[in-house]
């Protein structure tokens, strides 16, 4: 197999677009595609002050990485989930990637903003860690941009991620995230940040294959809650079809977003307002992160 | 495990409904979904003639038994097709099936009305022999069942199969499959008869199921041209979610259903006309049968 660009000896290959890449093409071709999707969505200029959301896995540290390389003006952020184990070697990993860098990182954690972690908050308010994870993480993350004067929340959301969330939508007809899915989500309200997604078309595999020619030291682990959550399952049905049928993935997102306008139909006007309690953006009086506090607190009372 | 009926041992387990029943109580059940679809999509009355196509597989053999048990005033139609061995066998089991239960059955053969089989047909004009297949049976079952005097054509689809075909349409965004997809097509043309797919909302496995337990001669071999077929490729990948969330196939098709009308905004309007060659409706001049059979013609020429 030979690299498309240099006719060297390919070692990546990247079936979605029936190519192959030498290890230094390739890191050429993802900065390219990169660059591609921010510019193609009107992600967010050159200037603009992003904040970008790490974990310290092998896409938001690829993403972080490649940000770095194009010159944008990026300050990242992680979140300390307070999960034994797990998070410390999460923080460790961003850590020394900015330290090697020389890279601008804010650390921030749930225990602090909250009184208690991820998992004593998923067992207080009786939920699925996942679910009180994505809730707490989105707010903190929005709130963190809006108050620090950051234009963007930039997130490492790989095309996997996209398509099992879009199957997931699909599957359960969940209109209303339907018309919310893109991967250029535009503020709507001065206290609501952009939220962008710079890696949408960018396979697992493909930022697994950057971040090991960039010898970026991510941290390979998932988390421990993650196991047997649906979107796992939703990413192994459409491997699945992938394997026998390269290009499945990229063209069902595609896809979706250049019919996406008939979600919008049905979806009602969301009128957003400021929670009567922090203040925050949200649809309802209590913003639900006030009202998992609440919960939170209850039930410790209880 | 008891049957939740009678109380008796269950032995067949319907995990979409977290069911299970002894054999004859299943039986009541099937049939008892087989007739609520039908009434609940004003499918076709009691007394309406209907061409039910037969196949000789589980499905249509199942549906013709129920049909048969509920009454019904129906006539079976079974397609040689030509394919050497797999044809003899389902004609076979189709004619088993109609002399065991004293049923009217019909058989006509591709090689009859085209001069040549499937295969042959799908060799001559270098297409897939499933998308030959496919247009093939849908424009003869229709002429029959047109000049028959019949006013509905019936077919055996199931829930694994109707669930297939709209990921597949999802997956690729076919947007007019999605506006026509549904387990009752009425007929928009007089030259049209009504399509309707009682099992829509019955599993593989079920239809199976109901088979066994009614000692149905049926053919379990698949086509030998069904192999590595992407509509296998969606099963199988369906399979893997339904199997770690039992419920999810038929909660995507009813959901489907109660969203499609948003698919049919983005489709135009279909103009039916009546092919200037074979008189069969169209929507272009010359209808895909007879380009089909222009170009099988031109190649054996050529």
């Amino acid at each position: 197999m030979r690299c498309q660009i240099c006719r060297g000896k390919a070692s990546v290959e990247v079936r979605q677009h029936h190519a192959a890449f030498c290890p230094l093409c390739f890191v050429q071709y993802f900065l390219k595609q990169v660059k591609r999707n921010i510019q193609a969505h009107k992600m967010f200029s050159s200037s603009e002050p992003l904040l970008l959301v790490v974990s310290g896995g092998k896409d938001s540290l690829s993403l972080w990485d490649a940000l770095l390389h194009l010159g944008y003006n990026v300050t990242a952020l992680h979140l300390d989930l307070g999960i034994p184990g797990y998070s410390d070697r999460s923080r460790d990993a961003c850590s020394a990637f900015a330290t090697e860098k020389g890279a601008d990182l804010r650390i921030i954690s749930v225990k602090e903003e909250f009184g208690v972690s991820i998992p004593e908050l998923a067992k207080r308010t009786r939920r699925v860690p996942c679910a009180v994870c994505g809730r707490v993480k989105r707010y903190l993350f929005n709130r963190y941009a809006v108050e620090g004067g950051f234009t963007t929340v930039v997130t490492g959301h790989n095309l996997d991620d996209e398509v099992a969330a879009l199957l997931g939508n699909l599957l359960h007809w969940q209109t209303g995230y339907l018309a919310r899915q893109h991967p250029h989500l535009p503020s709507t309200h001065p206290k609501l940040a952009k939220r962008v997604k710079p890696l949408y078309t960018l396979t697992e595999r493909e930022c697994l294959a950057y971040a090991l020619i960039q010898r970026i030291p991510f941290l390979a682990e998932e988390c421990p809650h993650a196991e047997g959550a649906t979107t796992i399952l939703y990413k192994e049905a459409l491997n699945h079809i992938e394997e026998a049928s390269p290009g499945t993935k990229l063209a069902f997102m595609k896809g979706f977003l250049k019919h996406k306008d008939i979600f919008r139909v049905v979806e009602e006007d969301v009128k957003l307002r400021e929670c009567t309690l922090c203040g925050q953006v949200t649809t309802e009086g209590i913003c639900a992160i006030c009202r998992l506090r609440e919960r939170a607190g209850a039930v410790v009372q209880g």
